[in-house]
C-alpha cells in the first residue's frame, strides 16, 4: 500500500541555484511518514510521552533530477520491509511523472535511551 | 558590553535570490546569543533540566541590505535592558562596516509551564 | 478579505522543549503569503523571471503562546497598508480560536539590485 | 588528508528530542565540504558565476548516536574517489572520540543545465 503526500517548493527550501537545497528532501519525506503513521492510527506525541521514539538509524537517498521553486511534488512512500524493532521505508519524491528524489529509509523504535522496542503492530499494518 | 560572533553564510542559509532567507536572521543571532550566554557562565542545558528556559517574547526586525552565499558576517549583541524577568537585546548584523540586518529582541525568562521567573544574576552582568 | 493557510507541525519545526522553534513561524507565515500570492494569480516564478521579488523589509512579531509539535495550525493574514512599492501584512497563527503568534510584515517589491518598483495591480486588489 | 572542521550544536539544530533532527547532519557536513572547497582555493560563488556548481547525487547516511544540544561536534572530511566530473567524500560527525554520524557523499560537478563537466584540478588535490 503505497502513501501519498503532496509538498509545495517554498522560497525556505531552495537555495541560490533555485532548487531544493539537498537537505530538504529529508524534511520532505518525514513529513511523510509522520502522516502515513498519523493515517495509521498512531500518536507519536503519545508515545513520545510514553518515552517512546521512531528514530531513523539509516538513509540511501539518490538525487536524479532537481525540484524547483513553486513546485508541486507529491511523496510516494511505501514500508519494504519490518522486523523485530526496525522497519524500512521506500521514499520517492515525484513532479508530475519525474521521479527526482529516491531514499530508503530504516528506522527503529526505542525508548528514550536508545534501546530497540518491539514495534507497534499498526506499523506493520502498514505495509 | 557588545557580544561580537562571526557567521559564515552557507548554501543552507540563502535562497533562489542568492541572499539569505529572511527567517535565517532569526538563527543567526540566536546564535549569538547563546555564545553570550555561555560566556556569560550561564548553561542553558542544565537550566533546561531543572526546568528554567529563556523565551523569546518579541522580535523588532529590519532588513537593511541583503547578505550573500559566503558572506563573512560579524553579529553584534548588546544588552539594552533588563526587568525581573526579562530583557531585551539589540542585535545587528554586519558585512564589514556595514549594517544588514537590526534587531531588538525581547526574552522572558520561564518555567516550562511559561510561567515568568527572576532571572539569573549572571543576566544583568552581561549589560 | 482575510485568507487563511493551514499548517501542521512536524519534527523539522519544534526544539528540544518541544515547541516551535522561533524562527519557524517566519518560515510558517511567508508560506501563507506565497500561497495568498499565488491565489491573486501573481506568479512570482516569473516575476523572478523577470527580474522582479518580493522582499521583506520589515518584521514586527509577537509570541503569545507556544505551537506544538502535532499541532494543526492555521495563518490568518489580511493585508492592511499598500503604497507605491510596499505593503503590509498581519499575520497570526492561531490553533483553534487561539493566537499563537502574531506579526506585522512590510514588503517591498524591487529589482535585483534592491530598486524598489511599482507594485503589480494585484497586490491591491487582495486587499 | 582529512579535513577538520567544528560545529556547535544550538537551539535550531535539535527537535523535541533534544537531539539533532536526522537532516540536520546533512546541513552540518555541508558546512564541513564547504570550509574544506575553500581551504583548497576552490571559490565556489566564482564558479557559480561562470555557470558551474557542485551537486549532491547520491548520500549514504548512518545514524550511529545522536548529537545533543550545546554539544561541540567535528565533522571530519576525507576525500575518498575522483573520476572524471565526480568524486566521493567519507564525512564522519564525532563528539571527543565518539563517531555519532557518518556519510558517504557523491558529488558531480556540473553546469546550471544539470550536465557534467570536468573537475577543477584541486578536488583531486585535496586527496
Amino acid at each position: 500500500m503505497t502513501h501519498r503526500w503532496p509538498i509545495r517548493v517554498y522560497y525556505e527550501d531552495v537555495d541560490l541555484a533555485g532548487i531544493v537545497y539537498y537537505a530538504n528532501y529529508l524534511r520532505f519525506i518525514e513529513r511523510a511518514r509522520s502522516e502515513m503513521v498519523r493515517a495509521a492510527g498512531i500518536d507519536q506525541a503519545a508515545l513520545r510521552e510514553a518515552g517512546r521514539v521512531f528514530a531513523v538509524s539509516r538513509v540511501e537517498a539518490d538525487y536524479l533530477a532537481p525540484a524547483r521553486y513553486d513546485d508541486d511534488l507529491v511523496v510516494e512512500t511505501a514500508l519494504t520491509r519490518v522486523t523485530g524493532a526496525r522497519f524500512e521505508m521506500a521514499q520517492t519524491v515525484f513532479r508530475g511523472e519525474t521521479a527526482l528524489f529516491r531514499a530508503q529509509v530504516t528506522i527503529v523504535f526505542m525508548d528514550l535511551d536508545g534501546r530497540p522496542k518491539r514495534l507497534p503492530p499498526e506499523v506493520a499494518a502498514m505495509g
